[in-house]
C-alpha cells in the first residue's frame, strides 16, 4: 500500500537535503574529507571513559542502565551547574535541561515556540541543523550578513523592526561560528543583548564550540548568557565537543518557564536522554577530565586549522578569498562572483578529497559561491595534501587575475 | 522577561500530568513502588556489557564515539534484521530505523502521520506515552475497550467506520498491554489484520515486552507484523527490557516510504540516537546474549508476576478484580462502581506503597475505578509486603458483599 497521501501536512514539506545526499557518496576509501562537522577521532579520551565505566557505583550502574528522569540525571545537572558558573553562567535545577544532543535542544526550543509562518533571524550563513529544525515547524528564515566580527548589526535591528509581529527569536553562534568560522567581539555581544532588551525578543544561543579556542583568553569568549540579566538568552551547550558526540548529550540553560515546557515536549519525544552516557558525563565533569581534555584538543585542533591556513595562504588563488577561525572546525571559503562551488565539489571528489558546498547554509548569501572546509576530523597529512589538492583545482577554475 | 506568550499554539496545550507529578513523590526512603514500568534493576547485564565495552575494536570504539548515520549504525541494522527475521518479521535497512527509545519512534510516526483533529483509535487503556505523543501533535484519541483476549472488534470497526474520513492509524500492544497486561488471541491478531486490509487504514503495532512471556511457546505471541504482508503495520521495538532503558535504543520496522519520512524528521530531532548505545547493543545481539539474558529475565519477572497473583488472590476483597498477565509488567485492577483510586493511593503511600491510578490512561474507560500495578522493578520481598499492604487498604474500603 501506498503511503504517502497519509503524511502530516509538515511531513510532506520534509525533503532530503542535498548536503546529506552528497554525504552518502562520501564513505569511498581513500577519500579525504573535510566534509563532516566532526571531533577529531583519533583523539576521543577512551581511556577514560573505560575508567569511570569501570569504576561506576552499584548507585550509579543502577543508574546508568534504568530510565532516567525527563531533564536529566540529578547529579549531571549538579556538575553542570558548576560547571557553567566557571563560565559566568548561573543556573541551578529549575533553568537547565539534559537533551539528546544539542541537536534535540533545537528541535524542543522550536518546538514550545514556532507556529507556522513565525520569523526566526538567523546569521546568514547559519548551522543547517538548526534552520533544519525551525523549518519544520514551518518557521520562516530571515538571515542577517556576519561580518569579520559578528552580525551586521544594522542589519539585524531593520530585520527585528520588519519582522516584529511574529519574530520568535534570533538564532546566534557568537564563537567560531558553523559555518563561517566567525566569531563575535565583545562589543557586538554587549550590543546585541542591549538591542534585544530594546526590541523586546529572545536570543537563542547556541556555543557547542567555546572550550575550542587558539587564541587568547577564555572571556573573550564569554557567552552571552553570562551576561544575559533579563533571561534574554537560551544558552545550548554539548559534550560532543568536549567529550564524543556518540554519548548524544546536550543541555539548555533557560528562564523557569522555557525550561518547563521543553521539559513538557520531552517527555513525549523520548521520554529521557541516555542515562549511561549522563552518568558516564557527570563523573567525566566531577574528575576534572574535562578541563585537561579540552586544553589538550585546542592544541591539536589549533594544529590542523594552522596546517590548512598555511596551504591555503600558500596556494589558493588570489580570486578566493577565506576566514581564519580563532577555534572551533572551520574555515569558510568565497569564490569569486558567479562561481559554482558544486563543479569544484564534484572534480574534487574524483581527485580524492570532499568538502561541503556553501548552498544548504545561506538564505540570502550566494552559498553557491561558497565552500566550508572542516580540518577537524582529518590528518594533519590528510589536511595538507587535501587542501593542496582543492587549491589546484581551485586555481585552475578561478586562476589569478 | 515573562515567555509564557511567545510559546507555539501546541505548547501551550502542554500540561504536566497528574501521574509525573505524582511520581515525583515516590522518590520517599522505604517507600514499596509498583508505579513505573522500569525493568528489574538487580539484573541488568552488567558483566557482559563492561566485557563488550573492553573488547571493543578500534574501529568500533570511533563509531561508539562519533557521530553515527541518522537511521542507526550498520552493524545494528544488520544484526536486528537477523532478530526480527527469528521473530518472523523480514526487513532490511530499507525498512528498518534506530530510534532514541521507542518513545522517539511514537514521537516520530506521530510526527509525520498526524494533522491536527486527525483521529487515533487506541486501546482503552492505553499506554500514557504513547497518547501524549499523539497528543502533541492535537489528534483526536478515540478508545476502543479491551477485552480479556484483544479489542472489542466490532466496537473497533464502528469506530474505524465512525471516523474513517480522519483516521490515521490504530495503536496496539498485543502482547501483556500496558497497563491492562492483557495479550491478543491469535484469532484476534489476523482479524485486526484483515480488518485494516478491508478498510484500508494503517496500525501501529507497539511491542516492547514480547520477549517477556511466561508460558506456552514464543509463536503465540507473534507480531502482527510478522503476518502483515501488505505494509499495513509499523512495528515498533525496544531494548529497554531485553537490555538496558539508559542505552535509549527502540527501532521503528516500517514500508520504505514511512522508514524514509521518519529519517527526515529524525534528522532534525537529534540527528542520530546514541552510537556508544548502538555499538553495544550490536556486539550484544551478535554474540546472543540477548536470547540467554531474556530467558533468565522471563524466570525473574514469572515469580515476580506469581508472587504477587499469589498475594491479591489470597487477600483481596472479591469487590476487586485483577488480571493474570501472561509476560510483561502488569497486572490491571478493576475496583468497585463508583470506587475512587486516588484515595486508595493517598492512603497506601502513607502505609509505604504506591502504585499508578487508571484515570491517566483511560478514555472512556473509568479510570478512577483502576489501578496499574507494576511487579517488574520491585523484589519479591517487597511484592509480598507492598501487595498485602494494598489488599488491606483496599479490603477497608471496598468490604467484600
Amino acid at each position: 500500500m501506498d503511503s504517502a497521501d497519509r503524511f502530516s501536512e509538515i511531513a510532506r514539506s520534509f525533503q532530503a537535503s542535498e548536503i546529506r545526499e552528497l554525504m552518502k557518496l562520501l564513505g569511498r576509501p581513500g577519500l579525504i574529507t573535510f566534509a563532516g562537522g566532526m571531533p577529531d577521532e583519533e583523539h576521543f579520551p577512551h581511556p577514560e571513559i573505560i575508567s569511570i565505566i569501570e569504576s561506576l557505583t552499584p548507585a550509579q550502574r543502577a543508574a546508568a542502565y534504568q530510565y532516567g528522569p525527563t531533564p536529566g540525571y540529578p547529579p549531571l545537572l549538579e556538575a553542570l551547574s558548576s560547571y557553567l558558573l566557571e563560565k559566568g553562567i548561573r543556573c541551578g535545577s529549575d533553568n537547565l535541561i539534559v537533551t539528546t544532543g544539542a541537536q534535540q535542544a533545537l528541535h524542543l526550543v522550536a518546538r514550545i515556540l514556532l507556529d507556522p509562518q513565525d520569523v526566526v533571524i538567523v546569521e546568514d550563513p547559519s548551522f543547517i541543523g538548526a534552520m533544519n529544525a525551525f523549518l519544520s515547524f514551518r518557521a520562516l528564515l530571515v538571515g542577517v550578513p556576519i561580518l569579520s566580527d559578528g552580525p551586521d548589526l544594522e542589519r539585524l535591528e531593520k530585520a527585528v523592526k520588519l519582522h516584529s509581529s511574529r519574530l520568535k527569536f534570533v538564532y546566534v553562534i557568537p564563537n567560531f561560528q558553523n559555518p563561517s568560522g566567525i566569531t563575535y567581539s565583545l562589543e557586538k555581544r554587549r550590543l546585541l543583548l542591549e538591542m534585544a532588551e530594546k526590541h523586546d525578543f529572545l536570543i537563542l544561543e547556541d556555543d557547542p564550540y567555546c572550550e575550542l579556542f587558539f587564541e587568547g583568553e577564555e572571556t573573550v569568549y564569554r557567552s552571552l548568557k553570562s551576561m544575559d540579566d533579563h533571561e534574554r538568552v537560551i544558552y545550548l551547550g554539548t559534550f560532543s565537543k568536549t567529550l564524543a558526540p556518540g554519548f548524544r548529550i546536550g543541555y539548555a540553560v533557560a528562564s523557569k518557564t522555557i525550561k518547563e515546557k521543553m521539559e513538557l515536549a520531552k517527555q513525549s519525544v523520548d521520554a529521557c536522554s541516555p542515562s549511561f552516557s549522563q552518568v558516564v558525563a557527570a563523573e567525566y565533569l566531577k574528575r576534572g577530565l574535562c578541563a585537561h581534555y579540552v586544553a589538550s584538543m585546542r592544541r591539536v585542533y589549533h594544529d590542523k586549522c594552522r596546517t590548512m591556513l598555511d596551504v591555503l595562504e600558500r596556494e589558493l588563488p588570489s580570486t578566493v578569498s577565506f576566514t581564519r577561525p580563532k577555534g572551533g572546525f572551520f574555515i569558510w571559503l568565497t569564490l569569486p562572483t558567479g562561481a559554482d562551488a558544486r563543479t569544484v565539489f564534484q572534480e574534487c571528489v574524483e581527485h580524492g578529497v570532499a568538502f561541503v558546498t556553501g548552498a544548504g547554509f545561506c538564505i540570502e548569501a550566494k552559498g553557491e559561491e561558497r565552500i566550508r572546509l572542516a580540518f577537524s576530523n582529518a590528518s594533519l597529512m590528510d589536511i595538507k595534501k587535501g587542501t593542496a589538492l582543492l587549491c589546484s583545482v581551485l586555481r585552475k577554475y578561478y586562476p589569478p587575475r
